[in-house]
């Protein structure tokens, strides 16, 4: 039954924002990860067709999947976050670049309700994986980067937001996280940020330093 | 945009019907076909795979499918329709028997609003597809069986699931119309109505003659 709650949950959201999306013109449609067969072998992707995500965009669709709970290879069922998932289409279908939207600018170095936050403006990830902060510079930021994990993200939080872009980026495909419904979240979802990101917009690029 | 509020019709109602079984204690699962990768070609069925159906089933779930637009070979979008969902996982599934419900006791002879309509209880199905009255005799109802297309009913109406349900019988899976939230309806679900159908459960029964 926790299955169903969560399930139950995650299809209301996604019908929302649907229903959002096609009151604005923008034909979208909802699919589940469960219903697509996704499922998981001891918490790790093991099944994951994109195809009729590729298909839904070819036909013109803007397709909207969510975290799901799905059927792990022990038969119970795991909760699949939003954030594994964005990464497997990335890896799968190639987009020019990815956006993360959340409820502050980006990724700050504490908890962004602390007084003296840093916005982290650009994170590089390196070939081995590992990432560091490129912008601001170290010298002008408390050296120690807290990441915390948000208390109402149910899958993970902002430590498994930033490892699941970094393996984004290491494809070569830019990331950028950033406040939903501003400005910049507009010039982000519009491609405009292909090149040096302006001193001008607030937000975190994760991106592949090679 | 008709494809996109056509399903985000039919998932709110998927989604209030799970809701109704989770509180009653059922851990259900809603499935869109779509999602499942179901798709049509010239509006036949071309691609529909119950893999997904029948490992919930198997996990203990019980899969709420229902009507939906899916892609056409075309790259248009077709409605797939319930019944030819439901005869499709009859076939690949072999259930026991399959209950449709419906707003009225069964099949009637012409419209149920009409005075002297009379309900058709057993229908049989023949080797070459076509069907026949079996109850009650054709001596006492109206020879002409009027079959009306209901007029609320947007994927085809009792014709298609009169064909749909032959269909079924043959298989030799025994069909029960049945009028939801009754009497008639709990006992066709429960599967008390294996053998011979008892005289005082109303509504139609669609089996295989051999």
């Amino acid at each position: 039954m926790r299955c169903t709650k969560w399930s139950i949950k995650v299809t209301s959201l996604n019908l929302e924002v649907v229903r959002a999306l096609a009151r604005e013109g923008i034909p979208s449609v909802g699919m589940s990860p469960f219903s697509c067969g996704w499922s998981t072998c001891e918490r790790n992707l093991a099944s994951a067709d994109v195809s009729m995500v590729a298909n839904a965009i070819e036909s013109g669709f803007v397709p909207v999947l969510h975290g799901d709970a799905v059927f792990d290879g022990s038969q119970d069922c795991t909760i699949l976050s939003g954030d594994v998932i964005i990464r497997h289409l990335a890896a799968q279908l190639k987009p020019e670049f990815v956006v993360f939207l959340t409820d502050v600018l980006g990724v700050y170095d504490r908890p962004p309700t602390e007084p003296n936050a840093v916005l982290l403006r650009e994170i590089a990830v390196h070939e081995d994986g590992s990432w560091s902060v490129v912008k601001p510079t170290l010298q002008n930021i408390n050296k120690q980067v807290e990441i915390t994990v948000a208390a109402h993200d149910t899958t993970g939080g902002m430590m498994t937001k930033i490892s699941e872009a970094a393996m984004i980026a290491k494809l070569g495909i830019n990331v950028y996280i950033v406040k939903a419904a501003t400005n910049h979240s507009s010039r982000a979802l519009s491609g405009e940020l292909k090149g040096d990101v302006p001193e001008d917009w607030l937000g975190t690029v994760i991106r592949f330093l090679r």
